[in-house]
């Protein structure tokens, strides 16, 4: 026998407790693990603080070889749709650019490349709704939506390089032509449009979203285990290169111009008005 | 006058009799080379015999300088959907390891390369049925299709990791996401939904498709051979950079895994049922 | 104050007055630059001339900085769609192999290389009819085109290598069989398409397309100067890339068989039939 | 004020208990971070546990915004040089084949891949005599070894496909040639040939090699925390992106023979004899 | 004959006169062009404007089709070794962010970028004595260099992220290790060293360099010109990959950091002491 | 048992009879294969017909599963050093346009690509002696050399782009600038110069070769066959990658320039003199 213990790996009940502000986790006995964003249990609230936590979730639920699928998922009828200002107004009207580099290039950075990099089983979110940051949605192997999901990357028209990942997702999901118009014009598609153009798999109704994640879940569960973990790896690969090769020239870019017309985060300004709908 | 003579190429007769228990031969006098793929003149049985077949068609037919463009389809009313199980548990019952390496990682992946590395002239396919490995189908330059064809892979419901190329493929020909989709839930794409998504370039009726592919090829056959054979290198670029990118990690995983789970290959549970059918 | 000025840049009106016979230039005061194809005032006619004054402008738009928008369109009803023959016989009957290399391999590159290379501000092309080499027209960042434009690479049905871009684009913006559909069979795909495709962001009637790009220009201006720059430069990204990585060996492959089979340019036998029309 | 504080990040003091077994870490004020591998506070043994505490080291360090540099050496005189083999018993002789997967797969990517994708700043390997598992050493920004260090890859002599990292790294360390003959034929060089090829920067003593690391880790720290970890990125990106095309690839390959051949792991196989060196 | 001209280039006496003050020229009767950078006729001094000059530089003679070969060099016993502060204060005191961006990004990108997309000719650069920016010098063809050359990345040194392509040159030159360390300890290898490890082709004293690098241009002149210009275009090859897939990213990660630390160029701080040359 | 029986594949017997004019066979019982080049029993004399037969030597010997190990030397005192100048003429001064596609475009891609592409066996080359075409030597995993080997690319000085795959090898052995030097200027490095450089692995004499080889080979041959060939697959990624990357713009720039020049094969200019050795 070992000479030596493997070390010590944070227990599901252990990370629930040190997570519990800003996801609720449940797990079944076969390792399907459903992580649903919330503040106070209600919608999520976008800020600093929960950038930082989705970049340590996921390697906190990639290093645990317990987990054998994830669901992920927000609470009620919103993805991440409301915002805490104060979050970012702490960040931008500080002095200190230690922070600013750490929530600028390390946590904008880790939130796409610990979902890439660190999940290595089959993964389902279901978007439950309108909001931002749906690039870790995008790159997950499967993608739910409720029927008013709107596809839209809102950096340009707020002043800032789409360099965080979404626009790169649209390129590839949609093709560069869509992508960049979207993203110039502050275009959405909706949820019929998502999964007509392939970006999303599926449109389900809200209260039945996650059950049908399940469902899913339940079914891919059947296949053995090296199966599935690699299954994912294929599935993967080609966001693993486009993650490589793209999003530090883009997150960098984002960023210097950030600071160069000294911008800040204007989240009131988001808006998803019809006339923003593009005909695709 | 050069001091030595060429080394001898086989010549199409010499192929033919090679190759006649897999593949029935046609030529015209320009050189248009159609190939069938049969058993005993009928529907296909698939086998590790036919897989090793396939991947020496493709050399052979490659490095002949007097086949000018290639139609490649199959016997009857199915594509590839028979199957000779006692081939494969020749291999899989047995001890001998070199035997199993030959047809795990060899073939499979001679089976794809040599379609992508040795055939430098434009090939047209002519998917005359349902079946599986569609892969060289959909690697061709133009694809036809019947209109009872469905797209579909089914490695993982049979527990097996979809590396063999067909995943790789739909991930870049329809879309990441509505590939890993497809490829999870083993669900298939019909014949018009293929034509829609760009998966192949016209449906035709069964006993027309093969005359269809003589014509496309006689249209090609106008244009002078150089500028022939280096269009089909640009065709074929964006595969060639695909499978030597990713084709190996792909079939080394799928391997590894069905060594693991000691699978077996249990082709009868292949199915197209109809809530099979992804909707997109 | 530094000891030496920068070297004198070539102003707006120096370089209108440069290449007054094949452009007309229109800025307004924020930098909006309006570039028009012509050919005295009325539609273009192509040559080798206009092929090297596009290479150029590319880069003399491109290098100066008072440049923050590029509209580009091209005069009355056609885009690139009348020819100077003589201009091509010029070439093709001459002993004049420098001539030769620099139309051949130096313009052909350039014209698509300085168009991704040097113009580092956002681009909308109004393709205002039909015409042949759009390859810059798609690979604009947003393009729009009216009614009655048909999407068609002729290289291979005039018997040349479609290695000049245009089939290098349809496999990325159409998806690689549909690219490589259309070019083998000379099939052209219409505007509406186009659209349904993501080939083309909007349709717009010939005496509206360019005030709507103006008015998308003048939308893109209201965001700063460094965020428009790097948004740009992260919509060009995949183009900058397939171009490093494909454009020379197609190139290469073109002109090598071009002067194989002695070919020369019958631009005459262009055309778009109803039955070159592709079903997509 | 944000309405919510940052997820409780594992401390110093926390981490330093967790790894207790496996590391000793010390940390200047300024973040300069050294960890030593021991076992019992004397040479390393090697085993599956001390593997995956490796990889997740490499996270736990990596996450730590408080680290500012690493210095990586181990303890006495040797680098990793002694084994646990009833570690690698308990696995190879039990049926578990998640476990097989976890340690196989999993963990020989990651033991890499965190190092890559985890740590995002300067780093200083201090390899402390000789040893297997060089590769985080070779892929560190700065590497110091001690005199009778010997650079040598012996997966293919003790019957495994070197597909680790270490072949990857000696190819790209010391050219595709010299990396291949010494992992066919287990050959080594020393520490000098090291030096003039550029695998090690700086061959120091035994008692002076931790020091000199920290001396270089002190000029390093007078830099600006940016310009020091975005210094990193640069210098690690050659190293991303081998590690993104390749280390799937062979790490699959060896996995796939190891099991097919039903090997074991015979650390005292391990040999540095005389007519092993490789003179280059 | 073509309807129209070709549009007007500039010739070797307008640009002669348009960059006279930066750069001398001489030009044999079959194309060897010398292009000499100087300052008021003496050793070259370093600002912004000269940074922007040489971009231009790269363009306008790689756009003149009778330029065939390229020798560059510097004026005098310095390569780029004395500095204009007050060029550098302009800017960094200055509010304009317009400025700022366009040296910062524009013109860093361009210098490189335009030296490896714009020249298509075979280059020739003798390195006439220390300095900094010899990046175009170890990027071109063939490189000679003085014996007191000294090979060195002041960047980090100076408080700036190593973005500009020296670094780049080096790990690709050198070696991924050696450039890394070069560019972190700010240490230099000499000519001798250089000429070793394949940085430099030839050591030729400073009163014959010129001389030489005309010598070897005569020798190349002597092969046909497709012959030499697709020569450069495979000799150039890897560098246009590596820049295409490097340097954005690289250049922005050193102005995002230096504008964040408020830094400013503060060249006298740079030194070439022997403490520090590397022992390579 | 299975339906069918594999396809019959050439046994070595009968390739050894098929290839008898160009190379003579041997084989161990365990599969080490040596294939040694010749004419007429003595040195190689270099033709299109020797072109053609070595890109199907590598296809023949890699499609049979029974060679294990690849030894490739040549006979007597020179590589390949004397020509057969009437079969170049042949070609030359012939109307035959596809014959000149075909030895051109065809066979130059398959000398090279074939042996990388086919071969899935170790390889060892023993180069015993001078002469050009060394780039199977160089791309072999292990390399052996005779002291009076001067590896040398004599394409520039004959007038022809060094586009054939020697000048790949070069920059990626030699690394970039090296490669290029000896390529623009013809220079040679000798076989010390090989070793010290990475080029070759060892110098051997001439009588003592082939014996090496197969002492080397038989050392590999103790280690099982699926690890022994998937270290080849490690062992040979990067050249799959360089070459998928390369080979094709560089072959097709070679073969547009031979032809507008008109070039012609005139193999007595080759020459080794004193003054063509770089001094590296």
């Amino acid at each position: 026998m070992a000479e030596q213990d493997y070390v010590h790996m944070p227990s599901l009940e252990e990370y629930s407790k040190r997570f519990e502000r800003f996801f609720k986790f449940k797990r079944s006995d076969d390792g399907i693990l459903e992580v649903r964003m919330h503040t106070l249990d209600s919608h999520v609230r976008w800020s600093y603080q929960m950038h930082h936590a989705l970049s340590e979730l996921w390697t906190t639920i990639g290093h645990d070889t317990g987990n054998e699928l994830l669901i992920f998922t927000a609470t009620g009828e919103k993805w991440i749709n409301e915002v805490d200002a104060s979050s970012f107004q702490d960040v931008e009207q500080s002095d200190d650019d230690d922070q600013r580099f750490n929530v600028q290039i390390y946590d904008t950075l880790k939130v796409v490349e610990n979902f890439i990099n660190d999940i290595e089983i089959p993964t389902i979110t279901a978007i439950n709704g309108r909001g931002i940051h749906w690039e870790m949605a995008m790159m997950s192997d499967i993608t739910l939506c409720t029927p008013d999901f709107i596809l839209q990357d809102d950096h340009f028209m707020m002043q800032h390089v789409p360099g965080d990942g979404m626009t790169l997702a649209l390129q590839n999901i949609l093709g560069i032509k869509r992508g960049n118009y979207m993203s110039y014009l502050n275009q959405g598609i909706d949820a019929e449009t998502c999964l007509r153009l392939g970006a999303v798999n599926e449109i389900v109704e809200r209260d039945e979203i996650v059950e049908r994640a399940w469902e899913i879940a339940r079914t891919i569960m059947k296949t053995p285990r090296s199966t599935r973990r690699l299954t994912h790896h294929v599935a993967a690969r080609p966001w693993r290169e486009l993650v490589e090769q793209n999003l530090r020239q883009h997150v960098y870019a984002e960023m210097y111009s950030f600071n160069l017309v000294k911008s800040t985060h204007e989240f009131d300004k988001v808006e998803y008005k019809d006339d923003k709908m593009a005909d695709m």
